[in-house]
């Protein structure tokens, strides 16, 4: 089986929906052979517990046709993973995600087998494509807990930022800009994995993956993606572009 | 002797000065006796060499009439932080430095017997005050490379946030807001350090701490600081105020 992935930047849409308009039609067509989708809330936004997430993206994927179930409803997890006909990583902070991922016994290795040999569909947004780089060194998130490694679910050859955004017009801020924060990823040499392309996401806009090949998609007017490349000027590609060379970075 | 430190927000003042007029003042005063600071570049704004960045900001101590050591200068760092009348450390990436500061052997002892015992005056800006506070939970940096633990110099019993902002006016972003990230350093279980307050300090503000007394300075047109307690609202506090009472949390 191939993998297909939907790689989707940020979960609300402008009216501020959960997976809404941006991302709708994509996650129809992701799971158009599945009817039940496993969840994994880790990330937790704002800290809410897992009951209190689970039942809002419960509420979402219902109305989409499809049954949900969290991996914190099940003791066996590894057998809820075994059986999952799809897997759904939702937003938070990358950081809670990425130690309750690595402290979770077998989590990793089940989910790479579920997605990368048997082809079962991923869908994560935010957080939830942080951890599918081969590192969260580019998430945005505030290192809330530690994680013992950096390294991560590794489905795609290179780092994404979620929510990747330019500074607004006239803004003063004397902050880094996210351009230089990935710039400082590519430039430090204490950092091993500064030769991975940056894929900076725009709001709105998600990566299709499907085995070899890969789409930027979303609303026309969202922005699709900016491309960094270590030692090189930034590319940006529109939405609708096929992207598949990234995968064979 | 007791604890004397100045700590920058941000080390560019609106017309982008280092360590411009936002600060001149205080930098003066919190450097009256001494004539010479020991400065540590780890953090690498932008993976810049140690050497291109110490040149940078000798440039500026000397027109500040100090002379300037960086302490990658010296194959005597222990014999160097024992000797300093001064430190500083400048801003960049938050894990960069703290990776050098656990990384040199050390060096973190002796800088907190230098500052908290011995009393010389410590200057940060951005990265080098998030390693003044107990961890570096609560920078803005991406994490570019993983130190062993988060847990920092602890000069201070309460986190800061640095570039401390609000979103800008009629922002359509859908990533967290700081407010929001700071609140979910406070509402989620797994962070050891949630109960810490959190000082956001706005931009061209600083914090002063002589001993016991804490004071926010900066020009009348900046913010001050906004300070978060887990399950409070937010407060607010002009420059000018006196916060010592923070100290004693």
């Amino acid at each position: 089986m191939q993998k297909n992935l939907l790689l989707i930047s940020n979960s609300s849409d402008p009216n501020n929906k959960y997976l809404g308009s941006h991302c709708e039609g994509l996650l129809k067509t992701t799971l158009a052979d599945v009817e039940h989708v496993l969840f994994i809330p880790w990330a937790q936004p704002q800290g809410i517990p897992y009951n209190a997430y689970t039942a809002l993206v419960r509420e979402r994927f219902q109305e989409l046709g499809k049954d949900l179930t969290s991996i914190h409803e099940t003791n066996e997890i590894l057998v809820a993973l075994g059986k999952a006909q799809s897997i759904f990583i939702g937003g938070g902070n990358t950081f809670s995600l990425q130690s309750k991922l690595l402290n979770t016994f077998g989590a990793i290795p089940a989910i790479r087998k579920r997605v990368l040999q048997d082809g079962i569909p991923y869908i994560g947004s935010s957080a939830g494509i942080n951890v599918v780089c081969p590192t969260i060194k580019t998430t945005n998130d505030m290192p809330i807990v530690l994680p013992h490694s950096f390294e991560s679910l590794n489905f795609v050859p290179f780092q994404i930022n979620p929510h990747y955004v330019e500074p607004e017009e006239g803004s003063k801020h004397k902050g880094e800009t996210r351009a230089d924060r990935i710039n400082e990823f590519h430039a430090t040499e204490d950092n091993e994995h500064r030769d991975l392309l940056v894929i900076g996401l725009y709001e709105m806009s998600s990566l299709v993956v499907k085995g070899k090949a890969m789409e930027v998609k979303g609303p026309l007017n969202s922005q699709g993606v900016v491309v960094f490349e270590q030692g090189k000027k930034p590319s940006r590609f529109p939405v609708d572009t096929d992207l598949s060379f990234l995968l064979r970075t």
